[in-house]
């Protein structure tokens, strides 16, 4: 039994299935079912008799697996009961996506001659000529105001990999549909057949014209800094890479409520950070950016350091700014007397035991996902205030707590740019969402249904904007 | 008041207005009001009191007028009435254009953590790797089955010229209100900062992996002869250019019902076109693979024959396929005899009286948009058949007819082109949907609103992939 809880709190929703069942009409059979989907370790998350007839009943079990096998496994274990036949397994992930999960609507009513000659042809030229002749009218009188184009080369999607930009769609729609839950915003993904630098930024150069904002996103370091720099400096409005400076926000959010929590403060703060890939370096310099002094960077080569000869331009760039007690050596030798750990790196890398080397009331963020840096169940024994990726824990860190926002408060304010300032005012107003009262080292940050979030953010952000000395509002 | 009635008669709701008028409270006010509108030309569409104090009344009073200045003239008008103050004036046009047409919506719920959990990391991820391992499934598991890039380059939008990618947005996102409201296809306007065919070609490449279909829209000939050629041949999902395939299919259909009407054969028709640019020449392309024989072009340096030194490279491809007796001369030179004239070239080009020159029982297509080469009302005078693209006339030739039920049949199909075949199968579907009954000189095309409209173009497009050699379905 105690096996069988364990493995039934690792289910997750992505890996939910619905077996059609046929049953004999014995009533006992639900309870039979609903037993062995438990002892097999699966959580039965709906149960429908979808028909009856004299001799036997139609079923529809829909369960929680932790993986494929597992799912797998619980149809297997169903069928050994006596009477019961499965007729078909549907995967319910896939289910959801058949057919994509955006969709784009008229906003405008075309049901006679006059609707069109309105919204379309003679009358829409009226609009056009309007736009010719005054460009910035174009962010009222068409979508450009509230678009964003979702910006991949498929190379980094999620930790798959390197899977080509027709396989990263899904992630992408999935992207585009949060931006309309939590921001109002209408996102397109824009997938790209190419992994040149050149001409992944001169495509996003061309189309621009339609969008108020680029969102970049999974695309592999390093190539993605120099995308990013490039667009920034080309196109009138925002470029925002979300791998990069959602998380740093997000991250930086969450590090502000955690030493709020154990009573230090970020410039005193010994920070570790565990991955100088995309998200790496843009946490770092968030975090320096926001005050934080002591800040060393963990790679594959070890803690980084300017006299490092293997570092690739990428990190060296990352060690020219940071370990400025000069450390070498591996993970743990970085995590001694550390106050602050930062994982976006790879799964496994920490050893819990390590932790209990860092100084006293420590903060350990696990963020590889799905499988975090150190078993967050075992980190909790040895941290004060852990928080990860996984929906399954305390203490979430999650970016759709910040590019939603972000977003809106970008359009909201015709920003042309994303500046430092705005990210650090975004993680604060992000923090500032959790109360005095609601702190404790299990709720740092809030969750993503927040009713507040993207209104928070967005404020933030069109504040920035505001007081800038070249405010474009 | 005949002067009243014939200019009420050109009243657009494209030039629609709304006054806010403060009057007294003499109920006489409205009649007077109405009158006013009528006597200056106007069509009042709506009066509605929207408040009402003790000294005065609050009313909005919606008007079509036949232009600006009308719509000025109007006001003016209104104002002229005694105790009559006009508060405000809307546009209601850039009302309904306010924000965008379009919109971009979620399909799948996102309540909770399970929903994102499915919709989302980590289950879209299992999605994404199937379609990485069967790059045939994004059709099925992404917006990729259902989706159109409308294109431009903002070279040749409607009648008004270049006037630039971000000027043309508001037509693309008609366009892709008007492919939703007739086949339920989710499009999304691309409109890129270049014109350069090259880099065009390049860029709708590099986009195409989140598509299922290029609707190419407004580029000028003859750079568009080359972009969609080199598209063809590079994408494997269908390229079409609605200027000039959707325009010769719905030409094509028309003509039909028109040699219907008057019992002449397709193979035997002189016909005359006007304007050998893009649609003119996709126009010219599909007569002749539908049968046509004697086709001869016009354009600005007169009858184009092959001889002419004067002969662009795109006109030269024009002059060699047409022209089979050899004509030469102007306009009228090439009326003569002729059974069918196809205008899509300038406005008032053609005399009324030339037509009486054409063979008898004549056809005339007069399609320049929005002032057609001949007055219709009098051109109605003096041939069987009159069409235009206007509609405020009789038979109003709109692409509308075609490209939503064909790429709602490219996509059902999974097409990976688009043939000639299909574009006169296409013809023959709208050409079809009017029966013998319905069919007389002023019926020959059905309306847009037709509710079988797109789903018989569709299936003949289905149809047309099903039995191709090369069978992609």
């Amino acid at each position: 039994m105690t096996e069988s809880i364990q493995r039934a709190r690792a289910t997750t929703a992505s890996y939910s299935i619905t077996m059609r069942l046929h049953t004999g009409t014995d009533p006992a059979v639900i309870g039979e079912l609903a037993t062995k989907v438990a002892e097999s370790g699966g959580i039965t998350t709906a149960l429908d008799v979808v028909d009856s007839h004299p001799d036997s009943l139609v079923i529809d079990l829909t369960a929680s697996a932790s993986d494929g096998d597992h799912a797998s496994e619980l149809v297997a274990a169903v069928e050994t009961l006596d009477g019961v036949h499965v007729h078909k397994v549907s995967d319910l992930v896939f289910l959801l996506h058949l057919g994509g999960k955006i969709s784009v609507e008229s906003k405008v009513n075309l049901r006679n001659r006059q609707d069109l000659a309105m919204a379309y042809t003679p009358g829409v030229g009226r609009v056009s000529m309007a736009i010719a002749e005054h460009p910035e009218d174009a962010r009222r009188l068409t979508i450009k105001g509230n678009s964003v184009a979702v910006v991949t080369d498929g190379t980094a999607v999620l930790g798959l990999g390197d899977i080509g930009p027709m396989a990263a769609l899904p992630v992408m729609e999935g992207k585009a549909a949060l931006f309309k839950r939590f921001a109002g915003i209408d996102a397109w993904p824009i997938c790209l057949d190419t992994t040149d630098v050149d001409e992944i930024v001169r495509t996003v150069e061309l189309i621009a014209p339609g969008f108020g904002g680029i969102n970049l996103e999974d695309i592999a370091a390093p190539k993605c800094f120099e995308i990013e720099a490039k667009l920034r400096e080309r196109l009138d409005i925002p470029v925002f890479h979300d791998d990069q400076h959602g998380t740093a926000i997000v991250v930086l959010a969450a590090l502000t409520n955690a030493l709020r929590c154990i009573d230090k403060k970020l410039p005193d703060a010994r920070i570790l950070v565990s991955g100088g890939g995309a998200a790496g370096s843009a946490i770092v310099q968030l975090l320096l950016a926001a005050g934080a002094v002591d800040v060393t960077v963990y790679d594959r080569i070890g803690l980084l350091h300017r006299d490092d000869e293997r570092l690739t331009p990428a990190w060296r760039s990352l060690a020219e700014k940071t370990n400025p007690r000069g450390l070498t050596g591996d993970l743990r030798a970085g995590l001694q007397g550390a106050d602050v750990f930062i994982g976006v790196s790879a799964p496994r890398i920490l050893d819990p035991l390590w932790i209990d080397e860092m100084a006293p009331k420590r903060v350990v963020f696990a963020l590889a996902n799905p499988d975090p840096e150190v078993d967050i169940h075992e980190a909790t024994k040895h941290a004060t205030v852990v928080a990860s990726g996984r929906s399954d824990y305390p203490n979430q860190i999650n970016n759709v707590l910040a590019f939603p926002g972000v977003f809106r408060g970008l359009l909201d304010a015709r920003a042309s740019d994303v500046t430092t300032e705005m990210l650090i005012k975004a993680a604060e107003a992000i923090a500032s969402v959790v109360t005095d009262e609601q702190l404790n080292p299990n709720y740092i940050i809030p969750s993503v249904f927040h009713p507040d979030m993207s209104k928070t953010v967005a404020k933030a952000i069109v504040d920035c904007v505001a007081k800038a000395p070249d405010a474009e509002g």
